[in-house]
């Protein structure tokens, strides 16, 4: 009881980072402060930060600084996928039968059966996707009018352009769910957004991958 | 025999003209020439030409121009839809029971059923989301890598993008085929990349919108 207490605590007080293209996301005491990557210097940090990057700008930097503690050597995923980003190997780490859908900067939607990772997706995120349209057609407004869901046709261009983004990308995982009869886990800033739309059930878990992470330093440095 | 013969001779020497927000495309002798808009100057066309136009910014220009004739207000189409979009009307001008589905700059995915318009989505289309992927993270291709076909998973970065892409509208189109029980047309400039994709059928169109311009005007211009 003590020693998983002592477990319970130490996790508890692990400071971790996720450093993507946009952000880094640092995980200390529960909550998750986004910083803009032309404002993160991770020299101001001094305490110890397990941390994953898939910024190759940034890793001589890291490397450099002796608290942070680069943990994606430690992270095993069976697949044959080319190229497969750390922090995708991260938000799958624990699965065995699951559809893990990371909405972030990107989407990423990876399939897992009895443990194998069959492949995946990557997709544009909403906040780009917004940008986007907003460059080409800034007379256009994203934005749901609450008149509408994704089975019902978009009847204005608010909602052709809100759900012509979110009803593809339901389609494709309800197809992915139903042909591999897998169960869907959601995470990621726009998580919760997705998860509202959907007719069919879903395990929410905004930071999988913190949680993950936390795993990781668990099973690997026990120092 | 002479009357018809006459109207195709007719039909076949219009000059018609369709003005987005990226480019202007000009069908001429049955050829289209595409003008990206910074080089567009329409005082340069001499001969008449009908068009259809969504940049405000262009209108005052093309107004004034006594060749240019606006054949907008020529088209009607049964929808509760706020704003669509001229093109977005011509392409379905002559539909009853079908789902439009035009991949240009932008794409969009209309649903007719029994003449009426029940609405319909826009995405962004492959070239932009090609540009943004290549600003966010210059070193992911998106590429078929000719080893997957949109029911398998991909199994490398350069299809999980490319892939990423096309399966969410695929996935899409197919369902709303399926719901309302409707055959699809395809058009626009990625159309034929798109029909290559597909497990089911449907029917090709790249100039749906100048066959449908050129049907406004036999219809609405007799003179």
């Amino acid at each position: 009881m003590t020693n998983l207490y002592a477990m319970k605590k130490y996790l508890d007080s692990l400071c971790l980072s996720d450093i993507g293209h946009t952000n880094a996301k640092i995980w200390k005491d529960g909550k998750v402060e986004i910083v803009p990557l032309k404002n993160f210097s991770p020299e101001k940090w001094r305490e110890k930060i397990y941390y994953i990057n898939v910024n190759q700008t940034i890793q001589p930097k890291l490397k450099n600084l002796s608290n942070w503690i680069d943990i994606s050597t430690k992270i095993r995923v069976n697949t044959d996928y080319r190229t497969l980003g750390i922090d995708r190997k991260v938000v799958i780490y624990r699965s065995q039968n699951e559809i893990v859908v990371d909405l972030g900067s990107a989407i990423t939607i990876d399939i897992i059966k009895n443990g194998d990772h069959l492949g995946g997706y990557i997709l544009l995120g909403k906040e780009a996707t917004i940008k986007t349209f907003k460059e080409k057609t800034p007379h256009l407004n994203f934005q749901n009018d609450g008149l509408g869901n994704f089975k019902s046709i978009p009847n204005s261009s608010e909602n052709a352009l809100y759900f012509g983004f979110f009803a593809p990308i339901i389609n494709l995982v309800k197809s992915l769910k139903e042909s591999y009869s897998l169960k869907v886990i959601l995470t990621g800033g726009d998580s919760q957004e997705f998860a509202n739309l959907l007719d069919f059930t879903v395990i929410l878990k905004p930071n999988l991958i913190f949680e993950n992470m936390r795993m990781v330093v668990k099973n690997s440095f026990k120092d």
